[in-house]
């Protein structure tokens, strides 16, 4: 005998994220087929309780969707704290460039995403959209853990560890996107140009080009720093923004990340052509780049996701620590404390972050239809006590330890916080002996 | 048979905090009558163990001084989340004065202490600076908690939950010192005026001449916003700092918390009169009301602790959180990466923090000599793997969820996460009704 549905969450407050922003206590969610096929009360409607494969108790915990980390470089996990406390070009140029080329190869790639895929799960993240070397690894180790995933093959106009000649890139990227395609809705192949500053216009708009043939999303670094603008303006004549623009290579799937020092014309650009934003605010604190003008990109209906940015610059890849600071770096640096309240913040944490991966069709919200990427979050702790506004806790007072139980894809991948689908000591131990290596050569 | 040592922390990274910043590699610790006795390596010298009535294995685990939150005001943990990203005064006058007008009394007082001491226990905190009403309550529940606190008799003109007329302040607090100065070193009374724009010229002094008789802290709010400047030279002709410095009660006794809006000119006099500084980033974040000068501070000598403020401004007390913040946004509010470095921001949560509260021959470090506030630290999770410096993990990768045990005068509070001083459930569902009243009413 079959059941009728393959998991039933039961009980709890729900925070569906949908357009209306439905909290439903004592709630009931049916899966089937890793999607979600039914929203509601308990004793509301049919009861598919009785007639699951599986039920997860959620009383005393919050329901929301799964958390979604719009820009990562996962295997960085291994660098994480080597080298803090610099300027951005010293850290990247004399810390994390020659580590790079020195560490990075196809096991260290594969070890480190899985490491970091663990620290994302068991902190509720259920879709990252990362850009580093060998991506094709990255995507296998996804496809281990059950995380749903946008992998971005790299460019740039220097010699990379995946790619020493230029010549190889293209053809590569070709097989990485006919390989992964196949895969959706769980991976996504796409497109990520380092930045304006290490791509030439040739390559800029190549890639484009080849993005929009395969219909993948293209991404790019863009004014982390401000010397990023006399940089581009000394070479090219004009500003970043407008530079890209004329090369054709802003449409509504390009994601731009950071973006710190776009200005009100810049923004203009982006509403007009709907690029979309991510933001990650702990990274360019911690490297001192920049606050990105976030209220003000809203307040122009730009789409903004939320980001960790890669471990050697936050150092971790808890989305709950980055919706706090987000929530509160806004706030003083515009002396408003009503900006960025904590609603928006968990929107950009989920459905906004969804819509700047183009996957709001597939997650961000629980709503039927979509796919069952849930998270339950504890309340039974004291710096969660008392409740009175769910939003708030996930903001203001939770951290990424508070999430008991990971789903995703219908697919339960970490219950009462032990990980399913991998073996977290080894996995552990993998990358500590990465580490060994690297500080023997420090 | 009586055993030579009570408690012996074997293993693990110790981090000492002492002036020479000493780490211990392999480490142990020897704790008797409440008091570290040995420190050293396992192997060295005497071998404590064996002759232990405990030993605690802290292998894979870092061993440091319990953190210090040098400003709290731990009932407002009942009103965590009522009330978030609104202006400063609107929030203070339209939701918490109301709130705490209506609803604080002893009871409210001792189960929200008591709530906020197992938050904070749970995340590494074992000494903390209070300040609110019927503060008899918070020292009562300290003593049950078992943590160290400096616990601070208000004073304001206006009103107060726990001294409606004026007259009756000065001799509670009398009563208040000499009941709770024989509890040293565990609990130490303070007194606290509230600011200068709520405390008459007359209040300010005699408060402080009171806290020279008896030898204790004083404390006050000053400089939180921008606001109080204009404020208090329309009153008195003069900035607030001068204004304090003026009324003669700024010395080495007195801690200003906050200052967001200290100038250099203020800064030579606190550097001048020895005047300690609490700093509460996240609080300050959260209401929009400045970023402290601390780098600047510290260059000239300032003694600054972290704080966390009160749950209803943060939301939470977990000082970890509180350090990553400190550490990140000096960086980008100076657009200098290099400010507020690990250590520094380490320091400043520990030995600092101890001596802001005139508790540096106390707590802090790791040394011979000190009571036994000790916390010990899990690294063996992903998000702190692997490691190569672990100031920088408790900085910016950890968080109160890692703290695995906690120990306040030698005696164990927390073990394995489990509360050893108080039923944890309980506690919160005292809070929680409180909690459900307060929800009725609004």
């Amino acid at each position: 005998m079959t059941n009728d549905w393959d998991l039933v969450i039961s009980g709890g407050t729900l925070l569906t994220l949908s357009e209306k922003m439905e909290v439903i206590e004592d709630a009931l969610v049916g899966v089937r087929d890793g999607a979600i096929r039914f929203v509601g009360k308990k004793g509301d409607g049919r009861p598919p309780e009785a007639d699951s494969a599986e039920t997860i108790d959620a009383s005393g915990c919050i329901v929301m969707p799964g958390l979604i980390n719009t820009h990562t470089h996962l295997p960085m996990v291994a660098f994480r704290g080597m080298a803090d406390d610099m300027p951005l070009m010293e850290w990247l140029e004399n810390h994390i460039f020659p580590a790079e080329g020195k560490y990075v190869n196809r096991q260290m790639v594969y070890d480190g995403a899985l490491l970091a895929m663990a620290e994302m799960i068991l902190s509720g993240t259920t879709t990252f959209c990362d850009g580093y070397f060998f991506e094709d690894r990255i995507a296998e180790a996804a496809a281990v853990a059950g995380m749903r995933a946008v992998v971005s093959q790299g460019f740039a106009d220097f010699a990379m560890p995946d790619h020493p000649t230029r010549e190889s890139v293209m053809a590569a990227a070709d097989r990485f996107v006919r390989r992964w395609l196949p895969y959706a809705p769980m991976i996504a192949p796409a497109f990520f140009c380092h930045a304006p500053y290490t791509c030439s216009p040739a390559t800029l708009t190549t890639v484009k080009e080849a993005a929009r043939a395969s219909g993948i999303l293209y991404l790019t670094h863009l004014l982390e720093t401000k010397g990023e603008i006399a940089q581009i303006e000394e070479r090219y004549g004009k500003k970043p923004v407008r530079h890209l623009y004329d090369l054709g290579v802003l449409d509504d799937r390009t994601i731009c990340v950071h973006c710190n020092w776009l200005t009100g014309e810049d923004m203009k650009i982006f509403a007009d052509c709907g690029v979309k934003v991510s933001h990650n605010p702990e990274s360019s604190m911690k490297l001192a780049a920049g606050v990105a003008p976030v209220p003000a990109m809203l307040e122009r209906g730009i789409v903004v996701g939320l980001g960790t940015d890669g471990s050697a610059s936050n150092n971790d890849l808890d989305m709950f620590g980055e919706m706090d600071t987000a929530a509160k770096v806004h706030k003083v640096a515009s002396l408003d404390p009503t900006v960025m309240d904590a609603r928006t913040v968990i929107r950009m944490a989920t459905m906004e972050g969804a819509r700047v991966l183009g996957l709001e069709k597939i997650t961000g919200s629980i709503e039927v239809g979509k796919q069952a990427d849930i998270i339950i979050i504890d309340l039974k702790k004291p710096h969660l006590t008392p409740l009175y506004n769910g939003y708030s806790h996930l903001v203001y007072a939770a951290s990424g330890a508070d999430v008991k139980t990971s789903i995703i894809g219908g697919k339960i991948v970490m219950r009462n916080r032990k990980l399913l689908t991998m073996d977290v000591g080894k996995v552990m131990e993998n990358v500590r002996r990465i580490a060994e290596n690297i500080k023997a050569g420090l």
